[in-house]
């Protein structure tokens, strides 16, 4: 019998996908589903040239493969990873490889890395971006774990990764759940980018009034320049998706509530836990928030009334200038999420090479731009970067687009149109470039009511005064 | 033998200074440390008139107290508690009641009452707000968990309070652990407007340029007027306090590197759990994360140079302007907090009394203010209001407000001036009154790259589109 190199579990749109994707590389693989039909539908789906089988049992499935095994999990995050993992591993041998491929929080990663680890297995967390298109002709992959068993999978990994300049968009991201944790935090950084371009386009729409026509228009614009991206070029396309059941564009007709699947909020309890700042992505995660509350929004609009929008000026300054302001903003951005991988890389014992880390974000992922190119730069200059906003080069840039920036913010704040993620980009900025922040204050009422103590500028200790009240 | 009605555990600033308030309202009581020189000093601190007793070892402590036994413990969060719940557990009696006055994280709270309950005995969690001068005179005090265990405690909690119009500023807050949830939001809105006054001073030293008399003069101002309120008092107080080490005032000569104990933290992941936007206090939180990273800011304001503050055309009207700012955007923020545990209410079914939340934190504790008693009648207006800002009296106040909030912002944004705090209170509030937001078009985004799926405004149902790419 005749035995597969790779064995998937889990058939629904990104496992199939990704199924195809491996299969086309030459690399033959057998599927496994709960659900028949998906397993029934897996070789009708298959093109010329393919080796695919689709198993009905998991004792088939497993049978099938060759040993070491290799297989690949894309199962939904928390309890049915756990599932598959309780019935799988009976059946497996010393030196097995189990690949999770989903969107698993890390700190379960380590604890299945240990579990299966006790029974001579081994567990890998690979990230995969790039959604169902992603999947099947090239996604952006970030594998961690054990480096051997990598080892066994990187032919595979770079055969069916995405290509920037004929190098594959994989790397080895670091120990233990690191591939887990780049994965969550690039999908930290794509809430916020998420969030800018909507507060682009609402700026647009309600400052300077474009229609969905000139909404096209600026979009393919910015994304044939500098800041062409993934999600630039989806959102130039989105303006102009009919609605197949009114006479209207689409986007005109789409409920403004957003859904979250949790890596998001994720990567913002992890930056607060270990201590670093992203605020353009928790107020990215506290808008999809806030925009639930519907209702309440609808009743307070009706008390808050007479917002007076005022045109801008000139038009197409004002656009230029939500154009710096949308790129300096997902500059910054990118740079809060990098700085969480270095502090986590400390924090975790992860390794994590950033540089490689940019790198392969460059292609197949859905923050994949042409910025990342100059992160890239950034990296191979100082691969110990803190804070890519420190990069001489990155400096340059920064500097070319505050003004825009600036200006847009105060256009927002001033007509009443909430810019949350613009104005933390801005206010990250400003307080990561001032010596001095107005903390000493804090620090002060903070031994005042607490006696929690201070430090001082000019001496090296703790200190605690008995402040005096000034009565009147 | 005479037997004592209150026990301490914990003789700190706050443990000692409690147990004094409790001792001159007329309870007898008893303390242990294991730090016998704190035993030693406690008969020693004693007024007259104050029946209190030392206890050296934890045997003759619970042999000293009546039954039920009530013992206050007053000891770090976390392992600590837990340290002293196993050797006091085995000593006590079939209804005695173990109070946490500490701040412990709500759901170390829910464990500890279900594993004491198994043992028959009562576990509760109450927020003490005031800091070591309140403790002592009259904090305010936000007990939750078993209702008779509470009664049982009442009449002592209401004695030690502070009082606002004569009433004690302690009720109940709720079932389990709600009153260390309501301590935490507390303490999350405690964060945000220490936060927003740091801010409005960064504005009035850098902006108009103010020294710390001319700053002195203007809190001073602030708090005789509708702004009173505990932080603001503090603050005024605080631009007077000469340093005894140099000639200077002692704000100028503190570190901008700003401290945290984690309960803001803890508020701002329960918000993300749960589903509730609070952005000001995550700033807040962020902020002091950013402050840490001086040797990186002082790099990044190397490479950043030349960032120029404008003078306020008229300062006078500017300190204005940055009053109403601050007003506001403490409103916002106990708004943001209020919200919080209208939901989290809901959610671990603790039935929180909102009108009663308001009402005792009128006095005694940190984030005690005149605004409160605004609160607290629109809460009398409606017990169930959703959102403060949805009170037709308090919008009218809002709307007084909103000009020097906005003008502020403005002046921030134009001229580098980080201030978090005041940008994400506007953007919450603008947010928050929009009746349509730019979500449709994240729902959009994320339809087209992973099929989420979307709502429409028009039908009900869920749906998904196959965007089309235009491929120029």
């Amino acid at each position: 019998m005749e035995r597969y190199h790779y064995g998937m579990i889990g058939l629904g749109v990104m496992g199939r996908n990704l199924l195809y994707n491996i299969a086309e590389n030459g690399f033959s693989i057998a599927g496994f589903d709960l659900d028949e039909e998906k397993v029934k539908e897996l070789e009708e789906g298959t093109a010329s040239g393919m080796k695919v089988k689709g198993a009905l049992t998991l004792e088939d499935f497993v049978e099938t493969l060759e040993t070491p095994r290799k297989i690949i999990l894309m199962v939904p995050a928390g309890k049915p990873v756990d599932a598959v993992l309780d019935n799988i591993t009976p059946l497996l041998s010393k030196g097995d490889i189990v690949i999770d491929a989903g969107n698993s929080y890390f700190m379960d990663t380590n604890r299945r890395i240990a579990d299966l680890s006790s029974k001579d297995l081994h567990f890998m967390g690979i990230g995969v971006s790039g959604g169902e298109k992603g999947a099947r002709t090239g996604p952006s992959i970030m594998p961690g774990g054990d480096v051997e068993a990598f080892h066994l999978l990187k032919p595979m990994l770079e055969a069916i990764s995405a290509k920037v300049n004929n190098e594959p968009c994989t790397a080895y991201m670091g120990k233990g759940s690191a591939g887990n944790y780049v994965k969550m935090v690039h999908n930290g950084i794509e809430y916020a980018i998420m969030q800018l371009i909507s507060e682009a386009y609402d700026l647009l729409k309600r400052g300077a009034k474009l229609n969905n026509d000139q909404l096209y228009e600026v979009f393919k614009e910015w994304n044939n320049g500098e800041m062409n991206s993934f999600l630039i070029e989806i959102t130039r396309d989105i303006f102009q998706q009919k609605d197949s059941l009114t006479d209207n564009y689409l986007v005109d007709q789409i409920l403004d509530k957003a859904g979250a699947k949790g890596t998001g909020k994720w990567t913002s309890e992890q930056a607060m836990e270990i201590g670093v700042s992203i605020p353009t992505i928790d107020t990215a995660v506290t808008s999809r928030i806030l925009s639930a509350y519907k209702e309440e929004r609808v009743q307070a609009s009706r008390l808050y009334t007479g917002k007076e929008i005022t045109d801008p000026e000139d038009i197409s300054l004002f656009i230029n200038e939500v154009g710096d302001a949308l790129f300096l903003a997902t500059l910054i951005s990118y740079a809060q999420g990098l700085s969480l991988l270095v502090k986590a890389s400390e924090e975790y014992g992860f390794g994590i090479p950033l540089k490689d880390v940019v790198k392969i974000w460059r292609g197949g992922c859905i923050i994949r731009s042409v910025l990342l190119e100059k992160f890239y730069a950034a990296y191979t200059r100082d691969p110990n970067l803190s804070n890519i906003l420190l990069d001489p080069e990155i400096s340059e840039l920064v500097k070319l687009k505050i003004k825009g920036l600036r200006k847009t913010a105060g256009y927002a704040v001033a007509n009443g149109i909430s810019s949350l993620g613009i104005q933390t980009a801005l206010g990250y900025f400003d307080a990561y470039s001032t010596e001095s922040l107005p903390v000493n204050l804090i620090q002060a009422q903070r031994d005042y009511f607490g006696a929690h103590t201070y430090q001082r500028i000019d001496r090296e200790g703790v200190f605690h005064t008995s402040w005096q009240s000034v009565n009147n």
